[in-house]
């Protein structure tokens, strides 16, 4: 596929996911809050992957998640994001391409960094919890950048998580720029509260300068303004799309407040990639300037298919849910 | 757990799987035989992996598969196969003795050959083909057997896969002495028609001289007997277990023949690891000194399990599985 007529490029920290099915006494007795992301070190992971039980190995990273799903409704998406030289850089390259993401960021050539890899634990009530353990990903450079991509995109959405890093900041404020140079939009997703608490200052300041839509949950909204009730955080940008689980979401512009019902789940299996599919089914909408409320509801529709599944990377064709529902 | 006293030692190509769902034009293009096991070269590994839509890695190998699952059914087993020192071999190792199987052959130190791959294509009907790229597993060597679980296992279980190599049959034959020198059983799965087409006079002679308990489908005994009716191919040893897929299966001893049903399924989702999950069944009620129906109904339990779900190692406890079917 082409880079010179994208609908997105997303960029992010290009992850291999660990899954396991686990129950609460395991996350109990080694100390990890349940629902939560917890950025850890390699000898932290080694030490609790030895723990885990038997896992699946796939293809994860909240924007790559986002791509993906985006191309499976069959969007025109690129990706930007590095993984190492390395079998699991390999898997990461191979499934996100497989999907039709245009991705050709180069692997970092660092022999003692390896793919960022992510262990994700799923209780019985299908939540997940997630332990990242941050390899090549974070070696983002502003050099990895994709000019043409990001001036080609209509959004440029850029993942929260990619903050933890020092470089990979300057690399989002440069894309922006980029973007913003070319008459186009950035998009930003607020990742985890925990990230959004480790850098409030450079999220504000990114939020306020440069981000014209802005995917959030409650939790990670009221962090961001720190405050304990959501409908007094509202930001200062184009669109803020506020997802609360089970209650649905809130998509708020200049001009309007709508409030779109959570899509009904006949069993809800595994959490991983809630908000990730949401973000592509939303932007699906949005870059076909569909009505704001129609925007919501492929969202919640996305958001609804991934939940009942292992994982969070589509089984099935999003193109054809969206055809059953009626939807696009 | 200690070596000292197994039910089972397993010994076969230390395999990491790579599942995608398909379809039969993807196989049709690609000229590949539906429902077979295919031996490629790392090109053509790649080629076609290039084609593949994306994918779930989960550790996978056949004999590795039914010590997995002997051990969920809460049996003490031992496993013997070699992994390459990289990220496969290492989501291989964890995945195996996470649970419970007691695993410690030592990685293959040879920079480029990496652990093995079994690419696995699954159609809507169900039907898993495989496609596998031998690496590390083939370099099993007779100095890699465990003298010590070899001797103290009731039964050591080959997987006719691993014949595939010059070495790896003579350690075969090793292996058959060691158990037989200790009083201790042999059994073999056969694995694959054409894998027995390629090894049919060693596997006559192994039979012949080595192994007392035989399993194999109808297309495998009957390809061994080079014959083309399934009563006529009666092997000479002291139990053959035939499996029939929706057919069930026949345990034929020196006294007597026994027809099993199979377990009924909803649906069939993924039929990969059925023969794998049946011999793990069977083992388990035989090394437990359960009558023969027994055995081959919890095989048919174990069977019907695994192709209810994607993958050939179990998503939950085989022993709560035979507890609730009051099978064992």
């Amino acid at each position: 596929m082409s880079k010179d007529k994208l609908d997105v490029v997303g960029i992010g920290n290009a992850i291999v996911d660990v899954l396991c099915k686990t129950d609460d006494a395991f996350l109990k007795n080694n100390h990890i809050h349940k629902g939560t992301m917890t950025l850890i070190e390699t000898d932290q992971a080694k030490a609790l992957y030895a723990k885990m039980g038997p896992c699946i190995e796939m293809s994860g990273g909240s924007a790559a998640n986002t791509v993906a799903a985006f191309a499976s409704m069959g969007g025109k998406v690129g990706y930007i994001g590095k993984v190492a030289d390395d079998q699991m850089g390999e898997v990461f390259r191979h499934d996100i391409r497989s999907t039709g993401v245009v991705y050709d960021t180069l692997p970092l050539l660092k022999e003692d960094v390896p793919t960022s890899r992510c262990l994700i634990m799923i209780t019985p009530d299908a939540q997940r919890t997630m332990c990242t353990n941050l390899g090549a990903s974070v070696f983002f450079m502003p050099m990895d950048l994709d000019e043409k991509m990001i001036k080609n995109a209509q959004v440029t959405y850029l993942e929260g998580y990619l903050f933890d890093r020092a470089h990979a900041k300057q690399s989002f404020r440069m894309a922006a720029e980029l973007a913003h140079a070319a008459g186009k939009k950035i998009a930003l997703t607020l990742s985890d509260p925990f990230c959004v608490d480790r850098h409030r200052d450079d999220f504000l300041e990114l939020v306020r300068s440069h981000v014209d839509i802005l995917f959030a949950n409650e939790a990670e909204i009221m962090s961001l303004y720190k405050t304990d009730s959501f409908p007094e955080a509202l930001p200062h940008c184009e669109l803020a799309v506020i997802t609360r689980s089970e209650k649905g979401s809130v998509i708020i512009s200049k001009k309007e407040t709508i409030e779109i019902p959570a899509e009904p789940v006949a069993q809800v299996v595994d959490t991983t990639g809630a908000g990730d599919l949401y973000a592509a089914g939303f932007l699906y909408g949005y870059t076909r300037g569909k009505p704001l409320a129609q925007c919501g509801r492929i969202a919640s529709i996305a958001a609804a298919e991934i939940i009942a599944q292992v994982g969070a990377r589509p089984q099935r064709s999003l193109s054809q849910l969206l055809k059953d529902k009626k939807a696009a």
